[in-house]
């Protein structure tokens, strides 16, 4: 699916191999068509160091709960939008995710009913300025300039993913740079929800990324990246200077 | 001004003395409405540590650029709203402050150039669990929780205030626990949203919290909050168990 937004020009459709289906009927070539962030949410909200080995890439300890932190909407990236490299910034990287996309309101929910609470899945790239995110200490700055997170390139419908047998592949310029299992997440998905929704209600279409594994490391202008999760796609995003 | 929101029951209007005159042209007493929160905003960004005495009075450093946060719109409370006290918390504190209503798209402004971009003015409650907020180090779930952000009563277009005049005075239960001018502020207003806007573009509606000045504390249920700014009113809540 892609276009997320009831904007004029913004459609909503069913992606199938190169042909998007519309809502309306008709058919679109996926080549004519900008896929925008597949999600509209009111709140981005992503798990840190919920990957051990990630943990100790960066010399974090292993979390004993989850480590929340929020992107602001206006980071929000499509598949294919370019990412900007900014100037005060000297450490770029990326961060390949599992995003999962909210159904219906969740306040107060148990891990064992998480799954009705999810409409569906999407890939996620949590493009952080590593040094600014340490510089600060709150990582609101490092992890929020427009274009840091890239959503896409389509959301599937809960129903039809098998979330444990999921992937995460990153690759920056063809090389693979990060290749884990979600089975690998300290904390399930189930386990996020029922912690992040103890103290903040969860609305319909917010996007929780469920951290990332390890392999993060630098990029530069002309860079590629794509995350790859098999059965959810592939979701590329070029580099540019600022 | 109240009412935020275009959702049914939700009306906007003018607030004058123990009057709301309404868009539609009637009047409604205020003892008949339940005010909304002030904005609607699609972020709340938040300034840290923004008066040096209070930077002192927890332990930390004056800093010597703007520590940003954020929020989550789901905290946002009204004008006599219940705030509530988490049972996973024990130690809750208020934050009074004022808050700045964007007016238009804002990105990579100056800060001479800010006041272009502001519509107003209101005062915001920037609740937080500070045990939690240590605890975990990022900020959101300490800050985080649904009714932390109590905005209102109402807000003012800037140009009926003259921004360096104000005050802000918190009293719990009457008695006054902060009251600070705004001048001691560290971070201007124009400093502020120049430097957000160097990586976050704001979108109109989008509140900022400029920080809150020192002599903040611990609150119990029942204990009642007002955060007064000559100019823009009394914000008052009361803390309830959970």
């Amino acid at each position: 699916m892609s276009a997320p937004d009831s904007h004029p020009g913004v459609l909503r459709g069913i992606l199938q191999d190169d042909q998007i289906l519309l809502a309306e009927g008709r058919t679109l070539p996926l080549a004519q068509a900008r896929l925008l962030p597949a999600v509209s949410p009111t709140k981005i909200v992503c798990v840190g160091r919920n990957y051990a080995e990630h943990a100790k890439e960066l010399g974090n300890a292993v979390p004993t709960e989850p480590l929340i932190f929020m992107k602001p909407p206006s980071s929000l990236n499509g598949h294919l939008g370019a990412v900007v490299y900014p100037k005060i910034s000297q450490l770029v990287s990326f961060e390949g995710e599992v995003g999962i996309i909210i159904g219906r309101r969740a306040r107060r929910i148990k891990q064992e009913e998480a799954d009705a609470y999810i409409a569906g899945y999407t890939i996620v790239n949590d493009m952080t300025a590593r040094d600014l995110q340490k510089k600060d200490g709150q990582w609101t700055r490092g992890k929020g300039f427009d274009t840091f997170c890239p959503v896409g390139p389509c959301w599937v419908p809960r129903e039809e993913i098998d979330f444990q047998s999921l992937r995460v592949t990153t690759r920056v310029n063809g090389e693979v740079k990060q290749d884990a299992p979600v089975t690998d997440m300290i904390f399930s998905v189930g386990a996020i929800l029922q912690f992040v929704t103890e103290f903040m209600t969860l609305e319909p279409g917010d996007l929780i990324a469920t951290g990332t594994p390890p392999g993060v490391g630098p990029v530069q202008p002309g860079d590629v990246i794509q995350v790859e999760v098999p059965g959810l796609g592939i979701l590329e995003n070029s580099i540019v200077a600022e």
